[in-house]
């Protein structure tokens, strides 16, 4: 794996200190916790900001914190009946985004928009948010960055898929997207839970075992942290023709790998928008670092 | 001073946790520190969190975090250019003001409504605001609280009011509803410089000592902290007939007085909003607890 240069690496900024102190707070209050018990849990976060290094990625400082408040919550998953709930919802939607697909007079750009209008599920970011007024408005705003074209050439010559997923219930919003592509795609989860990424029950709820192969990537953190993930997970990643990245962790954790990857994600923070050079709210459809021209000639 | 007891009490939210940290990022940049000092900023705020008592008063612990940024920041008065804007902003507005209490059908209640407005100017909570759109929403929303009838009634009953100022550029906002009572007025700024909270240098700006007498509390908390006030405001507040009392951390430091006090704020924040059963961004006009008969009798 080649790395593009410590320029491009998304680092945490200051801001994601009360943002990590909010995180655990909320989790700790989905387990169900005494106010004491949130209250060590809130010290115990700011002890593990202390100590990280202040350079990390945004992931790897969430995967700290919030295996701390599993550990001081006693709870192995915190967000588990989010995730179902999620998942429920998004499937109630299903029928009308195929619906939306098939009515589309560009078919990949509207399943690419659902894919991120999904993104929304995020609940590192927002504990609520409304799916359906996302949805209208993915479909329809602007990419801030746009890179679909040279992913319509880089789809029609590849003959499989490697595409990481994010959150349970987007899970569904990505079938959407992987169905219209009509290619063989490994979708890739975590292989514990993380706040309310998707694992694999996750996916085989929301039913993408009917339309890909399920892997996880080893890990428990909010991203693609490839130094942790498993050599199973790391071999596809490595041979991949065409990768898709979904959300703002797994471009936290990759945007500075070069690798035949699109990034496809709602600009949900201000470190992340500053980073990529946009605001808050914007869509986002990003081609990787160079690699895929090189790679494909493996 | 009596107070009402704990029930009553405002007490600080492990919410006010990643708020706190955020207020000592936001005010360290305006400093203009560099990013290290920063983060030593965040980490000694952290310290802070960590050591205070847990249940004391929001603007208790806003006091002390905000000591200690001004302290590593090496600046007296983080906030003091935004002070300044903020005055001229309002000033700005300001003929607008009178003119919308003028052509009102019931100009008292458009005068509190319009010193209500002022209260979104509070760097404490948000960076940025929108002072015309917010004007616009305060001069029509429905009260979530409304104790205008009985304040009319105190009102007829006094010869002098004691004001509580909040924000600068908010004191703009109260110069209108100050003009509109055409009663002497006392108000009250804080001794020195605390987030964005007006002092006299603020009041002197905005025109206040045209209309009112201007007098600090002694203090350098957002709010009014009785057991630090100076001897002096102490017996204008214990012999007030009539207290108007602007914002949130006032309401929150004297929520369990007994005073013959009026309490006219935006609950900006979910901790204040809980405690006062509304919902983030309802207005209030709420008269403290009982008091005012017995102080009139005295």
């Amino acid at each position: 794996l080649r790395y593009a240069g410590d320029e491009t690496r998304m680092k945490a900024d200051l801001d994601c200190y009360p943002c990590f102190m909010r995180q655990a707070l909320n989790a700790s209050r989905r387990v169900g916790v005494t106010e004491e018990v949130q209250r060590e849990i809130m010290l115990a976060t700011m002890d593990e900001l202390r100590q990280l290094q202040s350079d990390i990625m945004p992931p790897q400082m969430a995967q700290h914190i919030h295996r701390r408040v599993r550990e001081l919550g006693n709870h192995r998953d915190p967000y588990r009946e989010a995730k179902q709930a999620s998942t429920q919802a998004a499937l109630a939607l299903y029928p009308h985004l195929l619906a939306e697909v098939r009515a589309a007079a560009d078919p990949l750009e509207t399943a690419v928009r659902i894919a991120i209008a999904g993104n929304i599920i995020d609940l590192g970011i927002h504990e609520h948010y409304d799916l359906e007024a996302t949805l209208q408005r993915v479909l329809h705003q602007p990419f801030a960055i746009d890179d679909l074209e040279p992913f319509r050439t880089a789809l029609d010559q590849c003959s499989r898929i490697l595409y990481l997923g994010d959150n349970a219930g987007e899970t569904v919003f990505d079938r959407v997207l992987i169905e219209y592509l009509d290619r063989p795609v490994t979708y890739v989860v975590k292989a514990a839970p993380i706040i309310n990424d998707a694992t694999c029950d996750d996916a085989l709820a929301a039913g993408l075992d009917k339309v890909a192969e399920i892997i996880d990537n080893g890990t428990d953190a909010p991203g693609t942290l490839l130094d942790q993930c498993s050599s199973g997970f790391l071999q596809r990643f490595d041979q991949a023709e065409l990768i898709i990245s979904k959300g703002q962790g797994n471009y936290e954790s990759l945007s500075d790998v070069e690798a035949p990857i699109y990034f496809l994600l709602q600009a949900k923070c201000g470190v992340i928008a500053r980073h990529l050079g946009v605001r808050e709210t914007d869509i986002i459809f990003k081609q990787g670092i160079s690699g895929d021209s090189e790679r494909l000639q493996r």
